[in-house]
């Protein structure tokens, strides 16, 4: 499959060099690593084995890509105001577009511009980091959930998804998008937020007993807004306790949204928080713990 | 009157220095600026314009100033372990002890060491900071509400009222210490635990809508709780518009909170947060914002 990388960070560069590896015809749009990843390479050093890919096809403008089968979106979601410019060339009759990033409104806003039918959506478990230029960090995870935006045949959602477990990746075709969605903010929006606000990584609310309960709690209020935004099968309040007893291995991990504010880079907040908080306001499920979380980070961000 | 200052931070020192400006007999217990205070004196920048006291009582150990008439306790709440030893010396027949420190269940820890009847709370309305040693600023306000831990007699309560009165201090006589103690809560909860939290001063806070709307959503909730106590009078919304509107004119002012935060000392979590949080879940009103706040502060005070 020939396929192209919009947005090769940590996640990007991670799924782009698998899928390499597997025998696809990858083509990865780059800013900062160009010149390491086209004169030395990519290397990755994953838990599933380290690995090294000498010949990489890199680009600074997507016209020089051209029209592929799949687009693979990573990019973080304040960018978003470039899509058309980075994906249009990209383009043709047939041509996918699957994001994996972050939070809520990346779907929409891919189908008001390329229409409904070519999006997909794709809710990346994946715990990577980035090394220097050129180098990528596979921590732990890494399995996708795949879903239309608009659910119709799926044949080639399929052929996607056998594609990602062909490269190694744990891939299941999902019915309700949304609802997958929404499970990842259960773990994204207490995990970015609180380790964004207090500069601390995963372990560290996690062996305090006040910060691990409001982390529960902050899960319920997620698991409440989503719930009330009728999805085909509700989300358990189980998957909380689930989520903090799975995130006990993570250890040191640091959120992207926690290295983003580190980097002093734009944070997630709008996909993360902002649009959340406004579906659940419009149910009328109040969430103040997010809410606070959110005001807080606009307010530190500006720094 | 002879009066001895236990604690003799921003506050302390202030007080103090007005209350010998006026006549007093003044005694202070001194840590870090003994040698500075004893040897030059004591520097007040005030917006009431400027002072020095040249000649200044600094001791210490209090069993070197001996029996006082009032004892005005200045501590920061995480050193009230210490009141027995730092006050046990200072108490004769008639001594009276006024503690002018944060939040709640200070009066409580006096009262059970040295008897109900000789304890008095005031809730100091004052903006100043401490300079370098022997040298206090005085930013802005300065009144204190005054009121007896168990209600009686008054007599010695309105002489101490009218001390700080000719030492030109607004003093006002309250019957609902409780209630004066909550209401400065309004205040404290949400502009100390924000500030500390964000590392951000007051107007950072007030200038940007979202955190000035959490600012506002905080106090309703520590009006709820405090209302749920039980007060001879309910204390009425309107106080927060109130209350946010006179912020506006601290400017960067730093709340105490913050600048313990930035200068790696203990912070005053029990008093402004934790017994207030406890007082309101007896009476099951919920405190989501500032059970957050609490929460987040302790895993930060860790470093």
């Amino acid at each position: 499959m020939r396929i192209a990388i919009v947005g090769a960070g940590a996640l990007g560069l991670y799924y782009g060099a698998v899928l390499q590896r597997s025998g696809n015809d990858v083509y990865f749009l780059l800013r900062s690593d160009y010149e390491a990843i086209t004169t030395r390479g990519l290397t990755v050093h994953s838990v599933n084995g380290d690995f090294h890919l000498q010949a990489v096809k890199g680009f600074r403008s997507p016209t020089e890509i051209g029209i592929v089968d799949l687009v693979l979106v990573g990019l973080k979601t304040f960018a978003n105001q470039f899509f058309s410019e980075l994906i249009t060339p990209l383009i043709g009759e047939t041509t996918r577009i699957l994001t994996l990033q972050n939070g809520l409104g990346n779907e929409e806003q891919l189908a008001a511009l390329f229409g409904e039918d070519k999006i997909l959506g794709g809710v990346a478990y994946l715990c990577s980091n980035r090394g220097k230029p050129g180098v990528v960090h596979h921590l732990s995870e890494g399995r996708i959930l795949l879903g239309e935006y608009l659910p119709a045949s799926g044949t080639i959602t399929e052929d996607i998804a056998s594609c990602f477990r062909a490269a190694g990746v744990e891939c299941r075709v999902v019915s309700d998008l949304k609802r997958a969605r929404w499970e990842k903010l259960v773990w994204n929006i207490p995990f970015n937020g609180l380790c964004a606000l207090t500069l601390k990584p995963v372990d560290a609310l996690l062996c305090f007993d006040l910060t691990r309960c409001l982390v529960r709690d902050i899960m319920e209020e997620v698991i409440a807004a989503a719930n009330a935004q009728v999805l085909v099968k509700n989300i358990p309040l189980s998957l909380a306790d689930k989520m903090v007893d799975s995130s006990q291995k993570m250890g040191q991990y640091k959120p992207s949204m926690l290295i983003d504010r580190l980097e002093r880079r734009p944070l997630e907040l709008d996909a993360i928080f902002g649009v959340p908080l406004r579906l659940a306001a419009k149910r009328n499920v109040p969430m103040p713990h997010v809410q606070q979380i959110f005001a807080l980070l606009q307010l530190v961000e500006k720094d």
